[in-house]
């Protein structure tokens, strides 16, 4: 039995910031989200890999304590991507996305995760996270992210998805070019009547908005002064705030807020390093110190 | 006797934003600042306009309660400033400049102001801000704001006159700007070593993030779903925090936290319709509500 199912994409990035690079390493919205959560809760990864993908990956996964039962091991290479960042390490450039074993999954759920309550449709192609969430009969809360591509290219079978999450996260680019206008009050208004009861905005940096049909929380970015890779810091944070929700079983406006600052914890975290390594460091006492420090942060 | 003396432009500002479009409207660094001011206590205002600005404006500044003694009306056009902003309202683009006056300005500080303990040096040439600095015997507290075009064509005079302020206000792109980094916690480290004992930058619809040698403030953004005209709001940010410190007198670190989200409230407000219009309307009792607003924006 997991606490929470996370599905997305597992992969082998290439990543340039100003601060250093890195080549096929440990990557992928599910990953991230994954162990992310792991810090709070058991998730069940459903996800693809390809015959290349080292095996030394996965044992560290379990060792987490992720169920990896829903990850299926497949003829071809993992999906690799590579981008770079320059010094406003708010916007990733990709260079380069290779499918590969991704461009074929068909995501299967295993029996053993279809009674979890909780479900995380990390990014991934919208027709894909449809077809998770069919499996699932009886959910108590379901997140969803996605990215620009998916806008781009899916929107009707994304709003699809949105229609029956209960939560949307999205990155404020995203929210405008969704929704389109500037505004970001207008922007999360306008996605809530799209069906989710909350929506929450993604602002890097900026950290977080939160909204549901009643309330605004806003969370501060932590103010880091060495940012060396921000990749996953979304997928982190969506990951740490649906850990939570899952470990107390309280999806409350209230407990929703604490999330947020905990899923806020974990990806600067995160930025603080290139690939996981600084997510496989931390533990729990490290992540309730930084949920002080955003604390100390906003006190007033 | 005023409770704290303004020192900046006071122009006439044609706008045009995605709302609406106004021309030859009230406008200036020191104009918004000494309103935004007026709701906690007596500003005494240090600018120059010319024989065509409109002697309402005055009486409206008289009314409110600033002392106009140090307010020069010279021969020739009052300061111009016209531009637009797009949709993303971050942005404010220049179309033109006319110094007028302004360009022969020499402030004479009143007698009657120099036992002030509070001085705000609001945007305008570093080297008349340094001139109106020397003219203070004694301050207490004194708070300079900036702009990207005095970075770029007087640094040094810049430099000067930041290493002698309590404060420095400075947006997150002039930050940048100013100390090469993108890095904000960097740059406004930076910006404590040149001499001020606390560091704001101020980022727009993201909010403010208050520096000292010691702490991290971080103030949001009032989540706004109209906004109209943004022009102002750093001018009334830095006025109503400038008015709450020297209206309890109290310049700790916890009280410029209150000062900064005092100051946001009044900023929020100013960008919800042109020049001065609401900030004509609104009352200490509306900032104390968005006060509050603010308060419940942030609790967790």
């Amino acid at each position: 039995m997991v606490d929470l199912v996370v599905v997305g994409s597992i992969a082998l990035d290439s990543v340039k910031t100003p601060f250093g690079d890195v080549k096929d390493v440990l990557g992928g919205a599910a990953t991230y989200s994954s162990v992310a959560a792991s810090i709070f809760c058991k998730p069940g990864i459903v996800g693809v890999v390809g015959a290349d993908f080292p095996r030394e990956h996965i044992d560290f996964l379990k060792k987490r304590n992720i169920v990896t039962e829903g990850l299926e091991i497949s003829e071809g290479k993992t999906f690799r991507w590579g981008g770079y960042y320059e010094y406003d390490m708010n916007q990733a450039h990709t260079t380069n996305t290779e499918l590969n074993v991704l461009s074929t999954f068909k995501p299967k759920v295993p029996k053993s995760y279809l009674g979890t309550k909780y479900l995380f449709l990390a990014n991934i192609d919208p027709v894909l996270q449809l077809d998770v969430l069919s499996q699932f009969k009886k959910t108590k809360f379901v997140a969803l992210d996605t990215m620009n591509f998916w806008i781009s290219t899916k929107k009707k079978e994304l709003m699809d998805v949105v229609a029956k999450v209960n939560l949307l996260l999205i990155n404020d680019a995203e929210a405008r070019q969704l929704m389109g206008t500037t505004n970001l009050v207008k922007a999360a208004r306008g996605l809530l009547k799209c069906g989710p009861d909350a929506v929450i905005i993604k602002k890097g940096e900026h950290g977080a908005l939160l909204f549901t049909d009643g309330i605004c929380f806003s969370a501060p970015g932590y103010p880091l002064e060495d940012v060396k890779d921000p990749t996953g810091a979304g997928d982190s944070f969506a990951g740490g705030l649906m850990g939570y929700l899952a470990s107390t079983d309280d999806t409350s406006v209230q407990n929703m807020k604490k999330g947020v600052v905990y899923g806020s914890a974990i990806a600067s975290y995160d930025t603080e390093d290139f690939s996981l390594n600084k997510l496989k460091k931390i533990t729990r006492a490290d992540v309730n110190d930084r949920y002080k420090a955003f604390e100390r942060l906003v006190e007033f």
